[in-house]
């Protein structure tokens, strides 16, 4: 793949530079009650509901060659979890905006993996009045985060199906308010693992299959695309998939995913804003298709990383002493 | 209710004496990293994954009138919880307990809601060996929690079947694994208060009653004592109620209980350490056999707190200067 070797080479640079540069935030930096500190060093206080019942949104725009990439996507999806779960942002928007954009202005980073979390703050809900709680927010950046290391997407990951778990369902925790009650993934991330591959793919107890830890399923069968409807995250990254496929004019199906497909599929890939489009070349330890990343995939894989140099989906963030 | 009476009485008399005492602890007490620390005041680290990914689990002893109520039973449950989690916990288990009974004794309290936190740590499981990951633990103490108030168990509080929301089923996260992923209790309790109850009752999505936030379900019929099988949390409180039931020769099932059964009840009540026997008068606004606290429910709630005193079943807290 070549267009993905001279981009890792760009970003394996990029690192370089910064691992030289002079920084407090070589790890990572928070913004917590309106100051900066190394990632390293920032602590949240013990009885935010956040901690103690994980009761919390979150969203994680990226950072990629300098800039940020369909951040008013996620702010948008943010303020609908939010909405959601009757909290607000304790922030005007525009504020956190800009909050963002110094922040890894001020860190430096290149390419960055950014975290916005809003929690309930130190209020339990039980017998008290959503409207009058002051929710709580923290912002941080650390360096880019890859699901599947760049050295696999070259060739394909491992994934499975789960067997010993199933992705909650939404009429227990709405996937579509994105939370980190990460149960069911942890334990398909422990499947995966003792049975050999990185990544699981959870199924919904009804025959379909839904998602993983932070990232959406796309199969790939006689030319079209189906990624589940139901059960999932509506991810961003997921978004800008069937854009492309749009603008590619590949179809796609967006409904129940039994799970059947699976084993039957052409290609198989997932996808993150922490990895962006990860090809599967084994599921269950078996090949899909040729067992080598199709063209569907490799396509929409090189229109993916494209796009983040395009204004119309992307910004440049104003670093310090930047050109 | 006499037996209650007096004993909310000695209960409000000890809350007095500990709001004249000088301690820093008014409102809690927390361990956190070797040290005491007033509980407003404790913070943990952002990057901790029982924040991150709500990767962590946790138990609930309970002091009361200076005792501590079944700790190794919780002892025994959060080992178990740990083993199956691929945790450990970080200090041996005899240095914990000796820990949470000094936690209590500094602070002074001589009723308190002890919670114990085990987290995976600062490192996430994706594609990490969780054998060698550092656990981090976390305690805290603050006075004694009521999920139902006392004045309102004298006359039986107010609960719903929820009908928003359904229980994360145990194929996805195990509810057996005492765990801080509320989402769904979270969405209960908003649609009790939206429908004018405190405390929400979830069904499990087949049909079945499963247990709410923080608290275990039994109902009352014929004589007979009924409480869900699976789905639930295998509660302390619960357990006690068992061996309640067994010394006054109650007969007890333990099975899927299905919703109909509650809109039949002679009695409801629910069951936790922060708060006890909570009797249940009115249910989807309308009462509960004859909408008074039931002769069985009454009973229970008699034993249960006469426990407290029971060698068997609590020890003394070291206080200083204690007689």
């Amino acid at each position: 793949m070549v267009a993905m070797d001279a981009m890792i080479q760009a970003y394996e640079q990029r690192l370089q530079a910064f691992a030289l540069a002079p920084t407090p935030y070589r790890h990572g930096i928070a913004w917590i009650d309106g100051a900066y500190t190394p990632i390293e060093q920032a602590r949240i206080p013990l009885l935010d509901q956040g901690f103690l019942h994980s009761d919390l949104t979150y969203d994680v725009p990226a950072v990629w060659n300098g800039r940020y990439f369909r951040l008013d996507d996620h702010l948008d999806r943010l303020e609908a979890s939010c909405r959601t779960l009757r909290m607000r942002l304790p922030v005007e928007r525009a504020a956190l905006r800009e909050q963002l954009i110094d922040m890894v202005a001020v860190s430096g980073m290149r390419d960055a993996f950014v975290e916005i979390i809003v929690t309930r703050g130190l209020s339990f809900v039980r017998g008290a009045d959503p409207d009058t709680m002051q929710n709580a927010l923290y912002l941080f950046a650390v360096p880019y985060v890859w699901a599947m290391p760049p050295e696999i997407q070259r060739v394909g990951g491992t994934a499975i199906v789960t067997r010993t778990v199933r992705r909650v369902p939404p009429g227990a925790i709405d996937p579509k308010v994105k939370n980190l009650q990460w149960g069911d993934f942890i334990r398909g991330l422990f499947e995966a693992r003792d049975r050999g591959a990185a990544l699981p793919i959870l199924p919904d107890g009804d025959g379909n299959l839904t998602e993983g830890g932070g990232y959406n399923l796309f199969i790939v069968k006689d030319g079209v695309l189906y990624t589940p409807e139901r059960g999932v995250l509506e991810g961003i990254t997921r978004r800008t998939v069937l854009d492309i496929a749009a603008a590619r004019s590949l179809s796609v199906r967006i409904e129940h995913v039994p799970v059947d497909l699976a084993y039957k599929a052409d290609e198989i890939f997932l996808c993150t804003t922490a990895g962006g489009i990860m090809p599967i070349a084994m599921l269950d330890a078996k090949p899909v298709g040729d067992g080598q990343v199709g063209p569907i995939t490799r396509a929409i894989w090189e229109s993916y990383w494209a796009l983040h140099d395009d204004p119309a989906y992307s910004f440049a963030v104003p670093y310090a002493g930047a050109d």
